[in-house]
């Protein structure tokens, strides 16, 4: 019996458009390959960042693109977060908490529900003790509750960024896999495009061609296109213009609605297996992404763990991302409706019976 | 005029195999598609693993593919440098200086002549203070001195490793990249693969790529490999996965020859043009690689660089590897060897007459 992942927060093989990339790179290639091949400008391929500089209405300086955004986040954190306070929402993405710890960051968890991050929580913590060095944050379709930041707290937020002159890294690689709703704005926009954005093409396009960027006040983006210099000479050209490529030829928004679709199934067959199988898990119901996050009652997921796997499915518990013990994530953007059905009968089989 | 750089250490276009390259590109992704564009394992493209593995004579667990070989000596030198004595060659590679000064590790520069790397100072060294975290040297073609290790001090230094227990970081990019004379085993090999050893694809195919990779002993590949997916999870597996493809089809030995004979015209360029306009700089002589060094009697390479590129002509000065001040550096790979006669014409106007 094969493992079904619900702990792998991937796109489903069927959700890499290969023969159309396969041309690109080729196509990018043949266009413009001694810029490629050869040492470049370490912010990146200069007409992705030009793309992306327009499309969010800032100058070229302001757009850093890294070997995967989690790259250029390591280079933010070194630079600004050693031995600082650093504020993050609960739980969060496990890869920042890590990276955070070991660069001997203090962390500090601020309390969510489902309308993402109280921004009450937030204005306590700013106005006790010493300056954070920013706020990270995932505000639509968080990795890992699926949650979505409200427009009145967005707004919030960003007042309080102002006031207290925080630095707000939104990291946003879900915002464009949204499969129902209408979008709300990034805090990047309601600030006027002051505070910093980070998303990546791993969701939308590709996550092996490791293509995320930062938009960064001006003097941030120096310091880090500095640090990257520094860390990896220039990031891998081949990939970012296999990405522009794919966006010159008019690829990438049929294929984000091929996404969707593929992603809107998954989360529907997930949601409908969790009322059938439990009923009273209340998991969050996201609109977009990958990631449903539930609270089991009574049961400590780091005790499940081991029991679902052996019953042929596995997940990633809550403690993980600073979540309380019987919280855990669930992932359905990798595996297939069939297999959601299933896995989630499995999951309910490993339960205890009182539970 | 436009100024003719002997500053930047990087090959010529016309080195590039650019159309080979394309089509290599859009193979691998027609072959392998799913899993070059999906995220993979950290320490790179398993079947460019496994083939450097088998050419070094090593399992696959030691093979550490990073973006680039400097990002894999940001990963080494984070993990074992912090506060540690780091010994290096003087001269050496201007990056590593700066990436180890940062980390606030103690430099400890190692003397060098014609041969190489002094053994009996390196003995100094190990028998005095702190074990050092590592030895960090480019034995052959080096950067920034063009000189090679003769195989004696190899075995010494193998020697003077093995008694002291420390770890040799022997960074090897431009070895393949020798247009004359017999190649001499590399350290690696004269320890029976006990040393660590890193090398690249940029001077042999395209430095664009990004294709770098380490041969380091299991414990600090099991590692640096934890501390790349928490750096940037899975590296390009485009670039890696074109490589692959280009060394699977056979095109790497003829495309290494070219470059060869490329770089070895160049090579003879810039030594007949120094004997020509400055007969009493006594240039080394490399077999290989990119560079030459030279001492200028009584000129300040500082003062002379603005007069130089005011004259056309750029170089990076001796005293940005920890050479002395009337010590520079002349890159012949990127231009022309017209470009080079003209260039070193430009540079000896540009010295004071009395020199």
């Amino acid at each position: 019996m094969a493992t079904i992942s619900f702990a792998r927060g991937v796109p489903a093989p069927e959700c890499l458009p290969v023969e159309a990339l396969a041309d690109c790179a080729r196509g990018a290639l043949e266009r413009d390959g001694r810029t490629i091949l050869s040492y470049g400008p370490s912010p990146g391929y200069a007409p992705l960042r030009e793309l992306l500089a327009e499309q969010h209405g800032v100058e070229p300086a302001r757009i850093l693109l890294t070997n995967g955004s989690l790259q250029g986040l390591v280079l933010l954190a070194q630079l600004t977060a050693v031995g600082r306070r650093v504020l993050v929402e609960q739980p969060t993405y496990d890869r920042p908490l890590k990276i955070l710890r070991e660069l001997g960051a203090e962390i500090v968890p601020l309390p969510c529900d489902d309308d993402g991050l109280d921004p009450d929580a937030l204005e306590r913590e700013l106005e006790a003790g010493d300056p954070p060095a920013f706020l990270y944050l995932i505000p639509t379709f968080q990795n890992p509750s699926g949650r979505t930041l409200s427009l009145e707290r967005r707004r919030r937020v960003v007042e309080l960024a102002r006031k207290h002159d925080l630095l707000v890294l939104e990291d946003d690689p879900y915002g464009l896999v949204r499969f129902e709703g209408e979008p709300l704005p990034s805090l990047f926009e309601l600030s006027g495009r002051e505070t910093a954005y980070s998303s990546s093409f791993s969701k939308t396009i590709s996550p092996g061609l490791r293509v995320g960027w930062f938009v960064l006040p001006t003097e941030l983006a120096a310091q880090l296109e500095a640090a990257a210099t520094s860390t990896y000479i220039t990031p891998v050209l081949l990939g970012q213009a296999t990405v522009h490529e794919f966006l010159s030829r008019g690829l990438f928004e049929p294929n984000l609605e091929r996404v969707r679709e593929l992603l809107r199934v998954r989360r529907d067959a997930m949601l409908t297996a969790l009322a059938r199988e439990l009923p009273d898990a209340q998991p969050t119901r996201p609109a977009g992404g990958y990631f449903t996050w539930l609270e089991l009652h009574g049961v400590d997921a780091g005790e499940l763990l081991p029991r679902a796997e052996e019953a042929g499915v596995t997940f990633v518990k809550g403690a993980d991302f600073g979540g309380g013990p019987e919280s855990l994530r669930l992932a359905y953007s990798f595996v297939s409706p069939d297999e959601i059905a299933a896995g989630v009968g499995r999951l309910a089989a490993a339960l205890p019976v009182a539970a």
